[in-house]
Order: C-alpha cells, then structure tokens, then sequence
C-alpha cells in the first residue's frame, strides 16, 4: 500500500486536494468548490467525504491531512478572519475535520505550506535559513530559521505582505496603508499601470484598456515584448520587492528568498530587477551571503504538495528519518 | 569555588570585564580602555591579561568568556568592520583570545548579548518568542525565536536598526539612508530637534541651543518638564519606532518586545507614546497578542550581564539543567 499525505490547498474559489508521496508525487487529485459552501461545517464534510471517496477508488495508506488555508493558524489549527473566504470570524478548522476521521490534521496558512514544500520538495532541500515569497492576490511569506518554520508566539509568524513601504500609501485589505502586497502583487501591479498611465504618456495598448480586460498575466506578456509601460510597471514593482526584500534579510539573515507564483515566472522580468535593486539596497555585511531565486515548486499543484508536506515533514521527524 | 561566566562589553572608547554568577551576581568588575589600542591583537593581550589579574587576586573558578561586540559574528568569533572602533577590517577575536587561555570564548553582536542576558537574568525568563531592541548610539537588536536566538544564514541576523523607514531619508553611517537608527537612537533625536527647529518656532531653550550642549539626555529632561520642541521631538521618535515595530511583528510574530537603554527610560516618555503608535499601526490579527515592555537589565551592566549570558546559556544547555 502507498503511503500518502493528503495535501489540501483551500482557496477563495477553489479547493484542490491530492495524495503525495514521499518523493512528493501526486497519486491522486481532484478538485472542489470552496466559494459554494456559506457554511464551513457543510464544506469541512463535504471535504472529508471527498478524501474518503478519492481514497476508496485507490487504497491508499493516509499519513493524515495536512491544510494550507488563507489566514490558517498553525497552533490552533484554526482560519481566523480571511478575507477571501465565505466564513466569517473564527472557524475551527482541524478540529471539526478531525471529528470526522482519526487521521492527523496539521493547518497553516498557504504560504507557509509553501514554505515547507519548498524545504521538503523543492530548491530548499539543503537550506537551514531562507524565507518564501509567494505572489499572487497577496503576498505571503514563510519564514524559515535554522530549519524550522517561523510559526511565532500566537501562530501568524511571516505576514511580510503587511509590512509597510508607503506610511500612506495604497488602502490594503487588511485595513492599513501601504502594505507591500498593495504594491507586489497581481492585483498591485494593475494598479501602477493605472497609476503611470494617468502621470505620463505611453505608447502601448495598456494606456487605453479598461480594467476589465487588464491582467498581471497580460502586462508581463506586454513586458515581454518591451511595451515600454508594461516594462515601467514591473521596474516599479521591482524597486519596491527589491528594497523591502532587502530589509528582511536584517532579520532573519536568510541564504536564500525564494519567489513563487505566476508573477515571478514572468520570464526573467521580475527576478532580474528585483535582484538588481536588492543588492543595490542590501547592507554591505550581507553582500555576497543571500541571493533572491525562483522556486522550484511545480505552479499547479505547489499549494498541495506543500499542504501535504506539513504532513511528510511532521512524519519524518517523528520518524528519526528527517 | 564560585563558578562565574565572564562578561566583556566591547565599546569604541571603554571595555567593560566582570564575573557574573548563575544568579546575575557580579562578584568583580573592572574597565579598561579599548580606544587606546590601535592593534587589536595588543588589546587582546591586554584583556586576557585583565581577566587573568581580576581572578588572581579572587580565585573564581571561570567557566568561559562571553564577548560582546558591535559587528561580532556568532558563528565565526570574529568583529566584521566595526564603524566605531579602532581595529578595521575582519578582526578573528575569539581565535585569538583563545590562544592566551584555555577556556571556551562566545562572541556576537552586543545587541545579541543583551536579548541573551534578557533571557536568563532579566524580564524574558519565560518568553520563548521576543525582541530585544537597544537604544544608544545606535538601535540594536536581537531576536530570539522558539527560546533561541535568531542568528541567521551568516551569524548577522537581527539588524533591524538598519531596516528603512524613509527611502530617501537621513545618511547612515552603513552608507544608506533613512535606515531606523538615524532617527530612533541618541543622535537621532537631537537631529530630529534640530530639523523640527529649523521648520517651526517653539518656545524652547533648545531653539538656540548648540549642537555641543545638546544631548538625547538633556531632551528627556526637558520633555519631562514639558518643554514643547522636546516633547514633539519624542513623539516623531516614537511614531517613526511604534511603526516600525509593528512591522517587526508581521517578521517572528514576538510575545514582546523590550526596549533597552537611556532613551527607552526617558521617564515613559517612550514608552507610552510607542506603545499608542506601534498598537495603532499593528496588524488586526496580532492585537492582543503583543506588548512593548522595558527590559530589566540594570543600566549599568547590562552588556556584561548579556555577554556573560553567552556562557551561561551554553553551559546550562550542555549541563542539561537549562
């Protein structure tokens, strides 16, 4: 029999499920919809009862259940106040589940996930100190010391997208200005083509295109047939990743940040000048000792594959095989 | 016998030396100078010799050396580049300390020391998630995650006087600009009155006040009194600190964070106004969860204590009575 870790990625829209070995290998995956369920319990069930099936066709041995969920708590294995989901306040998440099966439930939020996924299936294998970046609606962030997950005193150690570069800059969705995710991000970027557009004259396709049709994907498209506004956009995002990237290694002095998620796979666009910006803005004592690369997660199922690392990496532990 | 840990507190202009007991205790102290020796090995003599004449005439039984340093790394014992000290370049301490004695020699950056000393002789006893932040000449830290100190990929973790407030802002001594320390340290402040001088009339003995007479002391004082370029003077420090700190939090997620040194005393100048900024511009889901307190380290030795600290941490550790 197989031994697999259930990896689950909860989103705004969607949630993905899939059966990972150890080598990180999906023996099984499916999809359901998150957005349906107004109610958390009818959708806990609904996702137990999905796990069941997928596993009734296939048999196999379940290690247990690792979550990777917007806002997920690691010690209380809770989703506390996303912004994105349907639930509102505190849903007790890995409790409720854990009511419907005897499996372990181990739940943090999808960047962390990401994080370990990284250590445990990805370019981190070999790295003590790094921190993850994942960009897409938001900037998440996982942060890794000397081996180990950054989880902090209450849990939501790693929420670098809420760090601010603009004390009153951009309204961000958690309630403040200025935060990075504001400006590095999906929707962000859109909004600095807005931006430029209105300050200055372009000639690119982007200056008169409604929002509408308007994407990250679409602008580094543009970028990367030298559309000197799509171009501009990412070298603004870049300063601004760059010089906030750089502040972060004087905490936690990482060897490497890595970058995941479709913005950063635009091309080499983002990776190249955000790198230039950050050495360019790092302090001299770490020139040399940390380095900015992209991740080597597999973008459709990244989310997944870290989810049921929080799994692999728990069993390994306990197994003295780490 | 008393066992003792010895402390050394490295600074540009004296070097502090005293054997410090399980308990915090100094059983002997002494200074001497550091400005003096334009070779750091003739100073490394001499503090070896120092150390050696201290327990001649007291007999303690020394169970290491804890060095604290501006720019001591951790992981290599040596002091990178000091700004403020004599000796340039790469100076390998505690290998050459080493040489003059047989015992074990732990070495890192003074703000380091101090999270340490905060740890095991002060008001961080039971914390396993903290940040230790040092006002004086500059703003040093030290971070300390899971019960362990953050020292990172390159042993300089925890620069967060060098993270940046302003883009373009003040010159700072690393060669950038608008880095923390230049507006939140003793220069800082007097800097700050004199910009807020030139901008605005107060009714204020500093208005005409020179640079000499002046001191980050003195302006406490005066907000004390209620003088009003003193008082604005205190509340753009603590905006630009109650901020930053609240980024902090986003990092490692911190049960407190301690402010040390003569400008967090200021009365609770500081503190309180720190407090109201850094609580205003946190992050929803860490309200609650986080404090700014005052250390508890004594004024006087607290950088000995810290250093100290170093030894005994490890000792406790290897012993297994931590």
């Amino acid at each position: 029999m197989i031994e697999v870790a259930v990896g689950i990625d909860i989103g705004g829209t969607n949630t993905r499920i899939g059966f990972i070995d150890e080598a990180g290998n999906s023996h099984a995956e499916t999809i359901m919809s998150t957005g349906e369920y107004d109610s958390a319990s009818d959708f806990i069930k609904a996702l137990n009862a999905t796990i069941l099936v997928l596993n009734e066709q296939r048999k196999f041995k379940l290690l247990g259940i690792g979550v990777g969920a917007p806002n997920g708590n690691y010690y209380r294995g809770t989703i506390e106040y996303a912004p994105n989901l349907n639930w509102k306040g505190v849903i007790h998440f890995a409790e409720e589940l854990g009511k419907l099966n005897d499996l372990p439930i181990i739940l943090t939020n999808d960047a962390n996930a990401a994080a370990i996924g990284e250590m445990i299936f990805g370019a981190a294998k070999n790295r003590r100190d790094f921190i993850m970046i994942t960009l897409g609606t938001g900037l998440g962030s996982g942060i890794v010391v000397d081996g180990k997950l950054v989880y902090g005193h209450d849990g939501f150690a790693g929420e670098i997208g809420h760090t601010t570069v603009f004390y009153d800059g951009r309204k961000c969705g958690c309630g403040r200005r200025g935060c990075l995710e504001t400006y590095v991000s999906a929707p962000g970027i859109i909004k600095t083509v807005k931006e430029l557009r209105k300050a200055e004259k372009y000639d690119s396709p982007l200056m008169k295109m409604s929002s509408k049709k308007m994407s990250a994907k679409l602008i580094a498209d543009l970028a990367n047939e030298r559309d000197s506004l799509a171009l501009k956009a990412f070298d603004v995002t870049a300063r601004i990743l760059g010089k906030k990237l750089a502040d972060c290694v004087a905490f936690t002095s990482p060897e490497v940040i890595y970058l995941f998620g479709g913005l950063a796979l635009a091309g080499d666009l983002l990776l190249r000048a955000t790198r230039a910006y950050f050495y360019d803005h790092l302090m001299n004592i770490y020139k040399g000792n940390v380095d900015i690369e992209l991740s080597e997660l597999q973008q459709h199922n990244a989310a997944v594959l870290g989810s049921s690392a929080l799994i692999w990496a728990d069993y390994k532990q306990r197994s003295g095989n780490a």
